[in-house]
């Protein structure tokens, strides 16, 4: 038996992923914690992210259209939690949590080092709602730090990112499966049929 | 050191809700695996989803302009990889992979009687893009199975979601801690200054 609830709550109902987004607006950087981020298409590469207007990185951004999605690890995840609760309006929040930035490749946005992957995005398109704006962005440079590596392979492993959950961040759990690993049984069914 | 790459793998680079996707065209109903679906708005509550126009699924939204996201649980993991995989042109994928559909409250098309969350949405805008059409939707109605309720508390620990991460399916991992947990922390921080 379901039971009907307000579609308000469905943002707490599947996993999102938790990503650190940098931001300028020339003079001041910013950092904000989102996980309101979503894939939109792979070619041209795009992504959206969604930001309250209240908040000091959506006005950065609305601005400069420029951002980087930074992708934490688990043993950041502390720190991405203060990200998203602390204000740049009141303090560094780079000094405040002791962070490095590091220049961006084609954004002027920094990159924090201490993320291992960052995704530099352009935006293309502002959709206004009543309480978040959503920002369409093209990934114009991606760059991966050479300790997840191996030749040139990812070691997700090393990568570990969290998903937001119910207002709970959760580690990635274990390995179920590859995309596409039961094309192999389909097809022993079809041809028992 | 951080490493270039193409910035068309940046999808594979954060981890992604997996979603099955329900629509229908008023004859033939449909399901779709989905992990670009991003929240966008809590209010008006509002998410995205990304078909490729070659989908028999992006057809049947363009047309109806409505669909369900149905919240997988672990344990169907293996029927959702093969929706994403086989193609409802072929085939009636319900009968196929032994899935029951029940009526939604909204939408016409229908809810996945196996999950334990449905969604049902309402396009709003489609988004074109070269390799993908992006719907934006607004969420109409939530239901949840009685089976994951304690009163009117949602239990998480039985709806175990997953993610897609670099073409690899994952479960839910360890509780890192609650969305805030840090303001605490730092409040004492400030105190000690």
């Amino acid at each position: 038996m379901k039971k009907e609830f307000n579609p308000e709550q469905f943002s707490n109902l599947f996993p999102a992923p938790v990503v650190l987004v940098t931001c300028s607006d020339g003079e001041k950087d910013n950092i904000i914690t989102i996980a309101w981020c979503g894939i939109v298409s792979s070619h041209p590469p795009t992504l959206s992210i969604s930001i309250r207007s209240s908040r000091l990185s959506h006005s950065m951004i609305k601005e400069s259209r420029e951002f980087v999605v930074n992708v934490p690890s688990e043993d950041l995840f502390e720190e991405t939690d203060a990200r998203g609760i602390i204000s740049g309006r009141d303090k560094d929040k780079f000094e405040f949590l002791n962070l490095k930035k590091e220049k961006s490749l084609k954004v002027k946005a920094p990159t924090l080092a201490d993320c291992l992957i960052s995704l530099e995005c352009k935006v293309k398109q502002i959709l206004p709602f009543d309480s978040h704006d959503c920002f369409i962005a093209e990934v114009v440079a991606v760059r991966i730090d050479d300790k997840l590596l191996v030749g040139n392979e990812i070691d997700f492993d090393k990568l570990k990112p969290f998903v937001l959950l119910s207002k709970k961040y959760f580690g990635t759990g274990k390995h179920l499966g590859d995309y596409g690993f039961s094309a192999k049984k389909l097809n022993e069914k079809e041809i028992k049929k």
